[in-house]
């Protein structure tokens, strides 16, 4: 049995690009009942899950306890806004769907609200957007909204002066993408400047209040938007769980993924806690994905009673877009930049995403939005 | 210069199917900005209007004042629930993308609920879907609601039981699609029929705490679900003109389209009232983009100095789709029902869809539908 808050699965890696209103929050989502439509065996409640007892073995859920003899616990991360409470308030978070039709709605309303104001300054802070983060979401995200807004958004505002627009990304530490070689995090940097994005490194947010953003350098940029792609920790249940939390707010596993102390109970994902070779493991999908692998065989050799797997990470490496024909891989022992990257990524993710409908659709949207400079989804859907 | 307080136009013909999953709101909607791209002295403003100073010939918008020469209203309608508080605070309507997603999540959420729900009576409550009003907009969603849950919503709750489902049409008055000559009608009414939709008739609401409903009859049915089909009334604005308003607060105009003692305005579609061969103008699609055909050319009369036209709408006739191969079509003369009317209605539509983007998505989209069963976009969005 599923159970989830929500009753789709997510394909997170192209959530900026709906947040650019390239893609259409439907195409990266498919109901949780369709695609495990096929398995006999299984069945979802759409729930939320407050807390569990593990003496017990029972959930408590927003629907009523639910008893289990496994529990695998993959509920994820979150935003980390790391206690900045005037980021929480007036920064925008990138993680679920909400988030990304928030940013559109927000941008594409910065663009209307511009071309009312009459006073230049005003003009400029409703025109300046903030990303914070160097990693993969904060540089995608960078470069999709530099797109959207330099290839499309300028032939729908004839009367924009294009001047008064400013993107900045903002990384706390001297390097983008950390994660990659060097030689492709300069590829990377040299990218989003020749997309007139403005780097700032040793750039830390010290408080936002919706009309300006404050470094701790004393700095202080007038911006009506600042997207945070700065960090994520595991999500809320963690905390509630009454289990020792490492860093992020991450439970601790042993290397079988199992509780320590509650052998039945699995956590995998952003919520679990792992290392390898002294590392910390990442908090991406790739890692996820193995884990669930790893847990479905290890319960099914604890139903047989054999001696179970540990887990073991094995990197396919980093790929992030930065753009059109523009994109950094470090994949397969392979280190590529520019177009064949590019295509890379595409592939990668036409194929990661659930669904033929799903990867036709993308692809179509992509092909058009290539060869037309277009973002169909600008819609501004609520305030 | 166009002002609206959306910054996208709505092909609202086909809302009832992003209501029942069958379509993204994004491909029934596209950017004002994006089509009227190409016309260089087009200014777009996203403000709203709060009203109108004939006078000074001056309107008072959320964006500060903006002055006219000439000014055309085309504020359009909205749901008109008689008055009825109960309905205004349960009841759904459907008139704008924001309506049709929280139909769409409303009802399969009720899916959700159902399957948690232990209680009988309860879970037949929650799965007893009622459409009021037997118009077109009713008997489309009626028909789009039947389809979604029993050619789609079954394959995902297996452990549903389809006997538990009800889907009521409310009409008060004796007859579906009243425009419609009486042989449609009856074929309307059986195909409702044959998709398991008890159609009552002479059945008016009388009240809805969003767990029952109840109507004038006496008649209580548990149900948690009721779109409100049953009828439209000029938009709000339209009160604040300080204009003598006629039936369903719409503005009586002369024949030429312009508010009396006030000849450089101009009003069309659902806000304009005007009658034809004694009887009133429908607000329906077709009349207003036929009176804003005369708008046009009238106010290049006015600029030439010559006598203005009067408007005379030619009836084209009424479509309505109720699932799968079946609908009903009074057009050109013909009177059509079955497969030659459904494909009739596809054409038209398609034909309607501004911009090519979206009538290819769209065509993507029901071939999907038609020949796997499937409503993609069902995913419960938010609360």
């Amino acid at each position: 049995m599923l159970l989830d808050r929500n009753n789709y699965h997510l394909f997170q890696p192209l959530l900026y690009q709906v947040a650019t209103a390239g893609l259409e929050p439907e195409q990266i989502a498919k109901p949780v009942r369709a695609i495990l439509r096929g398995q006999k065996n299984f069945d979802f409640r759409m729930v939320e899950v407050t807390g569990v007892d593990f003496a017990q073995r029972r959930l408590a859920t927003s629907g009523g306890p639910i008893s289990y003899d496994f529990l695998v616990l993959a509920h994820g991360g979150e935003t980390n806004f790391f206690g900045l409470d005037s980021m929480m308030k007036h920064g925008l978070g990138l993680k679920d769907i909400g988030d990304a039709v928030t940013i559109r709605n927000h941008v594409l309303t910065c663009f209307e609200q511009a071309m009312l104001e009459t006073d230049p300054e005003r003009r400029r802070a409703k025109l300046t957007f903030i990303v914070v983060g160097g990693g993969p979401t904060g540089v995608e995200m960078a470069g999709a909204l530099s797109e959207l807004i330099r290839l499309v958004l300028v032939k729908d505002y004839p009367r924009l002066n294009i001047k008064d627009v400013r993107i900045l990304l903002l990384e706390a530490t001297d390097k983008l993408l950390a994660s990659m070689p060097e030689r492709l995090r300069e590829a990377a940097g040299k990218t989003l400047w020749r997309k007139w994005i403005d780097v700032r490194f040793g750039a830390t947010v010290a408080d936002f209040d919706g009309e300006q953003i404050r470094l701790k350098s004393g700095e202080i940029i007038p911006a009506h938007t600042v997207i945070w792609a700065a960090g994520v920790r595991a999500a809320g249940l963690s905390a509630r769980l009454g289990l020792p939390t490492a860093r992020q707010g991450r439970i601790a596993v042993e290397p079988t993924l199992q509780v320590q102390g509650h052998p039945d109970v699995y956590i995998i994902g952003d919520a679990a806690y792992g290392e390898q070779n002294g590392e910390p493991l990442p908090m991406v999908a790739p890692v996820a994905i193995q884990m669930a692998e790893t847990v479905a065989r290890n319960i099914a050799r604890a139903l047989h009673n054999k001696p179970l797997q540990q887990f073991r990470y094995h990197d396919q490496g980093t790929l992030a877009t930065i753009g059109r024909n523009a994109a950094v891989a470090h994949v397969f022992g392979l280190n590529l930049s520019g177009f064949p990257a590019w295509v890379m990524w595409l592939v990668v993710h036409i194929i990661q995403l659930i669904g033929f409908r799903n990867k036709l659709f993308v692809l179509l949207n992509w092909a058009w939005d290539y060869f037309f400079y277009e973002r169909a989804a600008r819609l501004i859907t609520r305030d």
